[in-house]
């Protein structure tokens, strides 16, 4: 029986504000996405959470971004290699002891937001943030999209890399995202996106924006628990790939 | 021959902005107090004065402090117990990381600025901070004032606590440090400061600022990088620390 | 006919992150206490939440607070009244640009949460944020509480004080309110709260925790926008002043 | 007798950090471009530093910038049009009290660093920061470089604009800057960069680094206040201006 991983960004709140219902999406992923403090996450917040995945057996990744509250990470910034790698240490080091504290352990990282868009082109930003896991440590897997210039820079230095599918998102004919700000970049209804993704995760293949067939072999999908309906678009997720036949877990 | 430990705080600039000699202080003293990012210190810096840290074989700790950048970790924060101890762990993990990535480790933890001059005597945020650093390590001996909350706390947890004198700070007879607030509360004359140091780690006993005599049984000597004068200050120390006989070595 | 101000904290979120339901209770409201960038508030956020009001004709005052985004200004700081002051003027200063920009004005002043707590009493800071009020315009009414430290600096300066009351806090028999980690602190019932908000304003006397009846002469009262059911205990206590004859309007 | 303003960036550190000898570049400069918290600035500081320009008689100026205090603002961030504007709104505000308080005003708009840099071509960009000044007070005049887009769009909202000269920087042929990463972009030699203003106010025009000459009409020199030499400087371009019979003062 073939296994596929269910992973959501997790712990994206900041002091009294909270995005997202972690608890209810850590019922249904196996791999949680935790933020480290840049673009969302504080300490408090991001101990219990911690403690709620450790508790229910969901893997922790840490999930790193650009240092902008204000933005939530979703604006790009031109930092410098250093500056980001560094960035990147500090944030994966932090969640690690958060993480051990729980009980747990940090076992990926995850590029967020903006930085996850980078980094599928920006060669200098991409190489930034696979020398900061490995830095850390090199048995660190990412997760991030196949094909892209981080995950190629991941590759040079040994790291292994987990690529993922977006449940929800529209896809280019060159594989990338559609842009949030156009028309159709974010499909809402559960139906079809828990069908598009068991044909994705069947077929290896996902009908692009413009019609094309993309070759998209994932070992993972991409939940998201910030939109309405999340819940249940995640929940319908998973039962459509158990009805299909795949055994829901966290990839090795 | 007797052994002493001088350790300083490094690490506290924030982006452009820089705050002492941190290349001169580690040719001086044996244990870095580095910041962690919540009261000063960016990663890229941190990184930056570790590698130096860890080049000179300087011993590196994690110099823990209220989340307060704008006020330098130097005003009184009336945060939770839960909370406070979430942000210690996060700030070492963070520190952690830095250091592993510079071929080096975090070897110990001191509390900053309002936050030590807090847990002498606030009984909940000294155990939050004695909490902290059991989460994440509690083989890490803790750096402080003996006498204080925070040490009972600490002890009670069983981590090492490690005592130390403050070289240029006057002390008031109950043993606590003079506010800075205070005339007379920082001693400026380096060879003032360089004999009245030798005088108590060889007594055990320094002169209040009333006068009294009181015993400051220390392990290590924090002379401070951020002053006028702060090198020619900490060399005068630790050359007469020197010729009476004591070797300058981190505390075991 | 007899008027009173009903007033309510809003632009209380932070990028994408949102606390309350800011349109709805501008509805309700005569007065908004906008957040000022401090506690709470990215300036996009406060720019849409002033043009909301200036379009409701609902007034704006500058909700200041400690620089404190992670702990939403809920925590005392031990802020020097120098830098208080200060924090205070930039403050104010940014909402009147925005609230300008909104077609509208800033038309008071009112703390927030641990500083409005913390200048019941401490008299430096109740001072800081009177001079503060005063520096940038001395016409600038203080919205408050009746009795505080605060209310003395600020008359002292000749600046119009505005007491309140809360809808759905419990009194001490001192005046102070009960603190938000007691039992029984936060009243639910919105039929319960709107009978006692008539009764206060119409009788100037609360009953107090413990039976007392203390005196609360006020012009505005505080209802919450945060809270669960936020919106129906506000339309209630709006209804039930309105039936027993009070009209609602800003104070004057 | 023609006149020239002399304009350099203050108040540019935050908390305990400072960056230049703000007193020192107040006794040669007449126009401060002062930081208004987002890149640099506390505002304690920045209430020091405009009582300090406005006890000499110096002109305040807002420095408007992203919001990055880790970055100084030097990292282009791809913030979105209408962010950027309320952003700025909210700076200007914020240092027009503090000026207020001071006895002074803001008398115009300076961006700072990244955000200078990108709304030469940027677009969007450069729209919304000539929007957010229109919206403050359409009658502020705005410095920057002459034939930006920011220009542009100044003059489309009818907005003055006033065209710069940096004394220490090394021009390319269409007039941009040299990057501050490429070598000789920055002058260093107090007696050429004086000798280059001169020839530059008085001609009209300045030698780029290839070696083509180009027009630069402007009316104000930007000297910098944060470099080595700094002081000395900028007191050889005032002493050379006056000494080639310009007046130093503040553009009309």
């Amino acid at each position: 029986m073939a296994g596929i991983d269910l992973n959501a960004d997790l712990g994206e709140g900041f002091g009294v504000w909270r995005l997202a219902d972690d608890d209810a999406m850590l019922r249904i992923v196996t791999s949680a996405n935790v933020a480290c403090g840049f673009h969302a996450g504080d300490p408090a917040g991001l101990l219990q959470v911690c403690r709620s995945a450790a508790g229910r057996g969901v893997r922790i990744g840490a999930q790193v971004g650009y240092r902008d509250l204000a933005g939530f990470g979703r604006r790009f910034i031109d930092v410098s290699a250093e500056d980001l790698a560094a960035d990147l240490v500090y944030q994966i080091g932090a969640l690690q002891a958060i993480a051990r504290a729980s009980g747990s352990a940090v076992s990926y990282v995850k590029p967020h937001g903006a930085l996850y868009n980078a980094i599928v082109t920006h060669r200098d930003q991409a190489a930034a943030v696979a020398e900061a896991v490995r830095m850390v440590d090199p048995t660190l897997p990412v997760l991030g999209m196949a094909g892209s210039a981080f995950f190629d820079e991941a590759a040079r230095r040994g790291l292994r890399t987990v690529a993922e599918a977006f449940a929800d998102r529209a896809y280019l004919a060159d594989g990338q995202l559609v842009s949030r700000s156009e028309a159709g970049a974010v499909l809402q209804d559960p139906a079809e996106i828990a069908d598009r993704v068991v044909s994705t995760v069947t077929s290896g293949r996902v009908t692009a924006i413009d019609g094309t067939q993309i070759e998209v072999s994932v070992e993972s999908v991409c939940v998201h628990g910030d939109s309405p309906g999340a819940v249940q678009i995640a929940t319908a997720v998973r039962d459509r790939l158990k009805a299909a036949g795949f055994e829901i877990g966290a990839f090795s």
